[in-house]
């Protein structure tokens, strides 16, 4: 039996990281930069004023004059005035937050130390040169380092990139996926249940779950247990694809169609095209992994708990791997149990888990039965247990990985 | 000079929760349950296997029988099976995880424990009746509330909802937000900046922020200061629109077109339809709120530390609070700082922080400036000093806001 690192392993020799593009800044928001990001412009671009009010030379605004002192005004300043116009000798120009510096303009006066006058106005005090200035590159030169590769492209970091004036910005793109379920009990929502059949859930969690960590994902309708249907199904399915998941199938049973359709030489070398094993984990003992068509294909076990608790495992961190996110992990903490749980030797076993801040504890959500998904809708995080451990009591801490 | 908190009730007076909208389980993900989720059909719908293996009747299977027992194999029950054919006394039936527990059929023996046979069978021991069975409704009963209002549909979510065979959730539907940046001196990227021109920033980070906390965001060109330009964007961009939100034109300056266009009677009573006030906060001390052709609008300041922080402070909690979202807030810790910082009389400062989790203290990251975008793409926290702390030193605790 593989143990979880195994298998982990494995998967991640499976899929590489996805290319790094040229991506408009309206579609980066969560992708990770795929280069440093050298900031082509100084950040300010140029001297500017961190205030409304006026400016002057330093000669006719001397910070130990005589004041108040009346001054004709030349010229306005807004903020976008681009005409670089000088300051005259013995003149203010009135300047708003944000615009340039003139030529000789040195001092700032804010509004509120003066009497606000547009064709003279009284400076009742000034500070020294360069105090209320933004300095041209006193935020950023331009030649540095703004953002390095591996940076999260977060709401500020988009702010930064367009202040730099970039349309774009090299992220890795999304990784392409394809969900497939399989099943001949699976029933799409609205229809009548026969005894027997269940409605699909695993294709739509899967999905939201890979939406949820940046992927793009495709849902290819579900088939049922039928070695042709999903053989075509997975043709259609791996079609410009960078994965290709499959859940249900894998299991002992006598109709695994998934492992059936899978199973035997794949590869020109007749090496199998897909390896499955038995993982030491519970639930989702039953993984594969290998290519179809060329594209990887990662298949889960198909009960749903079994199937999320493979996402949160295994595919999770793959995904924000591909996707170049420096920590794929959850937050992960140490906690002690509320109570009591048993689990198999052998095996690491996965629990839903509820936490009681106020306590400082976490109780198991729950039984462990794999098809307990109302419970894991309940649960806000994960139990993990060693495979040495068989027997835990109250108090004894075990690893939780906090959902969200 | 309003508080902090003054102004984001008269923003929470001003835009009111988005209506609840059955919206099909792919567009559902981070959205908020509006009413209670009642269960249509138990989960498990009906009794089945929990293993792979033979079910046999109670009277054929003592658990304290004489083993190895070999027996006949009347037929296969592969999951999807849905004919409900009975058990005939003094056979197995193979069963496959997840199948429909035949009727009369109580024992499940799991492969494990037989030789596999697909004609006879020798079975090696028998569980008790009901082990391995999972009984209908045991993780869910129909008429019970599976999901309560105000439930965040993350993945897990979404399963249950599609194992409850539903198609759509009554979600509150994410907010329409309109971002509206204004200034002479913003171009577009990829123009060559004269001098005294800047790159527009403001738009794609909000923008991103919004969609980030899950609005619907449209960006609407950014206007130069001209009322006339900025009363036809305004028409242009509260079309469909829950709430405009513009940046920049609302300080004490003498070219303040967001102030000039929207100052003055606009309700049907006189009343002005913006008030446009200071807020006692650094930075961001001028803002405005009220209604524009009947749609809520904000007006944030528009140097882009001022605008993001903002963001933070106000419209975060906003749409969050809109969405329905029963926590609005970052999630807030306090901790100790590592340097000395000062801050406003009067004023509550929201600083850029950055974490050092060794050591478990907090650094103001860059200086107060509302233009040092850099250090703000930098920052992983916002460090809120209260309006009354002037001088703060290594070791004293300050509330800091964790950004993601």
């Amino acid at each position: 039996m593989r143990t979880v690192a195994e298998h982990a392993s494995a998967l991640a020799a499976l899929v590489g990281p996805t290319p790094v593009v040229a991506t408009p800044l309206n579609e980066a928001l969560g992708l990770v930069l795929g280069r440093d990001l050298i900031a082509p412009v100084d950040l300010p671009p140029f001297d500017n004023s961190a205030m409304d009010g006026y400016v002057g030379r330093a000669a006719d605004l001397p910070a130990d004059g005589t004041f108040p002192l009346t001054l004709p005004v030349s010229h306005d300043i807004p903020a976008g005035r681009s005409d670089g116009r000088p300051l005259a000798a013995g003149t203010l120009a009135r300047i708003m937050t944000g615009a340039p510096l003139p030529p000789g303009g040195e001092v700032i006066v804010p509004v509120e130390r003066t009497d606000g006058g547009v064709d003279r106005v009284r400076i009742d005090g000034a500070p020294a040169p360069g105090v209320h200035v933004r300095r041209r590159g006193e935020d950023l030169t331009a030649g540095t380092v703004a953002l390095a590769a591996g940076t999260v492209m977060g709401p500020t970091q988009i702010g930064l990139a367009a202040a730099l004036g970039l349309a774009t910005v090299d992220v890795r793109r999304p990784l392409r996926v394809t969900v497939l379920s399989t099943g001949s009990e699976l029933m799409p929502p609205g229809s009548a249940l026969e005894p027997g059949q269940i409605y699909e859930s695993n294709s739509p969690m899967l999905a939201a779950a890979l939406r949820a960590v940046g992927a793009q994902v495709r849902i290819e309708h579900f088939v049922a247990d039928d070695v042709p249907a999903l053989l075509a199904a997975l043709e259609q399915a791996a079609t410009g694809a960078d994965l290709l998941l499959t859940s249900g199938g894998v299991s002992a049973g006598a109709y695994e169609v998934v492992k059936d359709a899978l199973t035997g030489p794949g590869g020109a070398d007749g090496a199998p095209a897909v390896d499955f094993v038995k993982v030491a984990m519970q639930p989702g003992m039953p993984q594969g992994a290998g290519r179809f068509a060329g594209v990887p294909l990662v298949t889960l076990p198909g009960n749903p708990v079994s199937s999320y608790v493979s996402f949160e495992v295994f595919l999770r961190p793959l995904v924000r791997a591909a996707m170049g996110h420096p920590d794929v992990m959850r937050p992960v903490l140490r906690v002690p149990l509320a109570d009591a749980i048993s689990s198999p030797a052998g095996k690491r076993q996965f629990r839903r888990g509820h936490l009681d801040t106020e306590a400082g504890t976490v109780s198991a959500w729950g039984g462990p039965g794999s098809h307990l998904l109302s419970w894991l809708a309940g649960a806000d995080s994960m139990i993990v247990v060693d495979e040495d451990a068989t027997s835990l009591q109250p108090g004894d801490e075990v690893e939780v990985w906090l959902l969200d």
